[in-house]
């Protein structure tokens, strides 16, 4: 036991240490920005809501419908909040872990299982967000373009506001799915370098 | 050197190597299945149109716009194909590396590169394959149900065959996702015997 520490393995292994700790705090860094990032898209989505003067529709055949817009008359974008929700609720959840991580970082031994469960659930994690964030952008797409095909009119010219609301609350969704992205290859790089 | 391999400590070595083995052929057969159900997802959606005979049309206003409907006339399903179609084609790819790294498992330092890099490449194809079928499930949705808030009409009443095709294809990338997510924590753990 004694014989393998050498100095020059010593300092391999405090150089080792050093990037394994830069990565864990840029990893708890990310986790934020991202929690900030679904925290904002959940809440600019569920606050969505416009209602138009009635005087908007005296051209409009099927006014008696059409009169107010909100977030939950479209099931999809129920579903972003939910999604975008449950993953910052996960990221909260997380950054205890993840600082754990970094003060347990002497010894990997007892973090690696951690670790390992914390790179399933942000691959879990990374589908959910990244599955709500293009279904409501699909939706999006089509509140602005419609789609002549299918019949489908575009709704954002009379719900502008609505539809910059819903257009921007996209972003921070997006935002953490690339953080995500990122999050997942720098977890494995730390847990490969466990045992170096 | 001599002194660390003692008969035990080989016995726990070889071990390893099976485990890790086994995990590496797993990783095959999802790889292959994931191809195919983004093979079949996109040439499912991509061949999909439908041609109604015009006498279906007596009831409807629109009769000139709704007579044929075809997978890209929505461009949310012309990006669902690319996006499987990219998977599919990266899935392909990264088949001679998994094969490489069960040659090479004795000389994990070798390969511990190219799995670090196949786990960031399947991070972001994860994302592109949830995207896209999320993105496409959105409109699948609207085209079942249709939404009364926006006036938009589900089409499937009249395209039977057309909503089956595309709601189908939906399937092998929903599947191809959910391989993905089982992927990459296995890789992220055989990376983590590397040193064991």
């Amino acid at each position: 036991m004694m014989g393998e520490g050498s100095s020059n393995n010593n300092i391999n292994k405090e150089y080792g240490l050093g990037v394994s700790r830069g990565i864990s705090i840029i990893d708890i860094v990310l986790r934020i920005i991202a929690m900030l990032g679904t925290f904002g898209s959940a809440v600019a989505m569920g606050t969505t809501e416009e209602t138009l003067p009635s005087s908007n529709f005296s051209t409009q055949a099927a006014a008696g419908v059409l009169f107010q817009a909100q977030y939950d008359d479209i099931p999809t974008f129920r579903f972003f909040v939910i999604a975008n929700a449950v993953v910052c609720g996960y990221l909260a959840f997380s950054l205890p872990l993840s600082i754990y991580h970094i003060v347990m970082i002497r010894t990997s031994k007892k973090s690696a299982n951690t670790r390992a469960l914390l790179i399933f659930l942000d691959t879990i994690m990374l589908g959910v967000v990244s599955a709500g964030a293009s279904a409501a952008a699909a939706i999006v797409y089509i509140a602005h373009k419609g789609n002549s095909s299918a019949n489908w009119v575009a709704i954002c010219q009379q719900y502008q506001e609505f539809c910059e609301k819903i257009t921007g609350s996209l972003i921070g969704s997006f935002a953490a799915a690339l953080i995500f992205v990122l999050l997942i290859p720098l977890s494995a790089l730390v847990l490969s370098r466990h045992h170096h």
